[in-house]
């Protein structure tokens, strides 16, 4: 599990507010938001739409709703007054949105996002439910990878931290030795999964995001969310939306 | 292990970065850099030095020395210039200390003392080998404990983890129901903690700064660090320094 000279390295990047202590630029950066920004963006792509436009502000959803398009968001788990959908998985797979660009308003993905595409070539949306394809396409750019926990508010989330750990360990199996890693957070993370991997849903049960998810009636996505390899699609960042990597 | 109305809680917060977001004051807060300034710190008080001033600067501990002080410091793993030793716990025990205040010189660990006295009535240095004293120190002030990890440059740290999961676990057991938590990080560092407890040196082995710390040729105070409850001395801030909880 350790670095040697010549290697990729793989990290794991708990929180945006530790950013920029692993960006080094140039690497390929997984962004997750399990608890739902980035599943239910691999839900849209692989259901058909044609782009996701993140946004992080109600004003930026008037003005894109403004222009017909439309428009997906929550706020603190209640749909946004200017939506026309919350940020549920399931709401992005209706077979009218097939061919469309939606705006979704997600505060901690977005900024994840933003802060990854500023210095490194290849920003990607990693869930659960892409696992293996994100990771396949992750590595056959033999770059350094780090994954970027979007986290709730800045901080550390169980959730993120587990596809971190499962990605962590795909990336350094399937990477055919090519890639490893002397970084505490991607040891930890790692370990964590393999405590967590035999039955995600229950592990979680201990997680803070899991409580307020149920808090507010919203824990229908949570198995959804927590099973592996659902999709084959891999959401790139593109200019100022996520597309499929298939379209590029 | 979830947190109900009138409780105490304990959350752990990994890195100085992200302090601001645990920092309600008015907390008992544990820091712990275990290798190496928490760990000297326990063994020098343990060891009857009367206290421990943690400086951050090169400039500061030249102060202290030329006022006659007895100055210890390293800067990446080598002893200060201007100091007579360096921070190994080993060092801290002679008996011609006995008594003595001791100038200190620790980037990590200085700086989140700092951070955690400025809002906070109680700040205690935690280790190994100090963790049920500290853990019984800090439960009878009926405050939330917030156990801050010096973490590695702002960095999470394995071995500070490892410690705030022991830490939160021995608080959550002895605490008679009164402490409970819903903090994510809490819960990692408990779940790594149950994994590396049976064998902590054995687990350490994967963790970054251990392997800097084999590359310095420092790595004889591993086993000493991870060795539970050696002694029963609790550091406790009062006004710029670390006294004995004892003496105040």
């Amino acid at each position: 599990m350790y670095n040697e000279q010549g290697d990729f390295t793989v990290q794991v990047c708990f929180s945006p507010l530790s950013w920029p202590l692993f960006d080094m630029g140039n690497s390929v950066v997984i962004v997750a938001d399990i608890f739902r920004a980035s599943t239910a963006i691999c839900t849209a792509i692989h259901h058909g739409v044609a782009a996701i436009i993140p946004v992080e502000t109600i004003e930026e959803s008037e003005q894109w709703k403004a222009r017909g398009y439309i428009s997906a968001g929550e706020r603190d788990g209640k749909t946004l007054a200017c939506a026309d959908f919350g940020n549920s998985p399931f709401n992005f797979m209706a077979e009218h949105l097939r061919g469309k660009t939606i705006v979704m308003n997600t505060t901690n993905g977005t900024r994840a996002i933003n802060m990854a595409a500023s210095k490194n070539p290849l920003v990607l949306v990693g869930s659960f439910i892409n696992l293996s394809a994100v990771c396949a396409y992750a590595l056959q750019y033999k770059k350094n990878i780090i994954i970027l926990c979007a986290g709730w508010k800045d901080r550390f989330s169980m959730e993120d931290t587990l596809f971190a750990g499962a990605a962590a360990e795909e990336i350094i199996k399937t990477g055919k030795g090519a890639y490893h890693t002397v970084c505490d957070s991607a040891i930890a993370s790692i370990d964590l999964w393999q405590m967590a991997k035999h039955d995600p849903v229950l592990y979680i049960e201990k997680a803070a995001h899991r409580h307020r998810l149920k808090r507010l009636g919203l824990d229908d996505v949570i198995a959804y969310s927590l099973t592996l390899n659902q999709v084959a699609s891999v959401p790139v960042w593109n200019n100022d939306r996520l597309v499929d990597s298939k379209a590029l």
